[in-house]
């Protein structure tokens, strides 16, 4: 899969709140719950969402703050691998 | 809760294979999975435990590498709360 273009990026983090570039290879966004074991549920949707993609995230958990940071180790850059999973995060956020 | 002497936790360190001390703090460990899905099982049950406990550590996921952390804020360090916790991780992880 192809590297997005630095338009591309851009293009998704000015539709996309809450994520920023990391080191011009990662997309970060933090998420806050109101229960540490509702950002743990979030955490479970997005690994099984991560894992059916085959692409996984770099999560931390600091009590109610999650933290999700996504690359593409092969194409050493951002793909619309990241982007897509990072968008499927949000919904699952919002839901 | 009082802080963990220097000799205490050289015990806890010397019988708990695995954990590290970090910056006089902290202990650490990570544990590492044959699946992300239990890895990601294995979070889930130590989130129940440390809510249960209401003392969270800060875990990270790294593809199938769970790293956890744990320390006592309100203590300033390591207490009793911190290694008790870490046992049951351990438990947790060997069944």
């Amino acid at each position: 899969m192809d590297q997005l273009t630095e338009k591309e990026i851009e293009h998704f983090l000015s539709i996309n709140k809450g994520w920023k570039l990391v080191d011009k290879k990662w997309i970060e966004k933090s998420y806050r719950f109101k229960e540490y074991l509702d950002g743990i549920a979030f955490v479970q949707k997005i690994a099984r969402i991560s894992e059916e993609a085959n692409h996984h995230p770099f999560i931390s958990i600091d009590y109610k703050l999650i933290k999700v940071r996504l690359t593409s180790w092969r194409a050493k850059g951002l793909t619309a691998l990241d982007t897509s999973l990072a968008q499927q995060f949000d919904q699952t956020y919002e839901e």
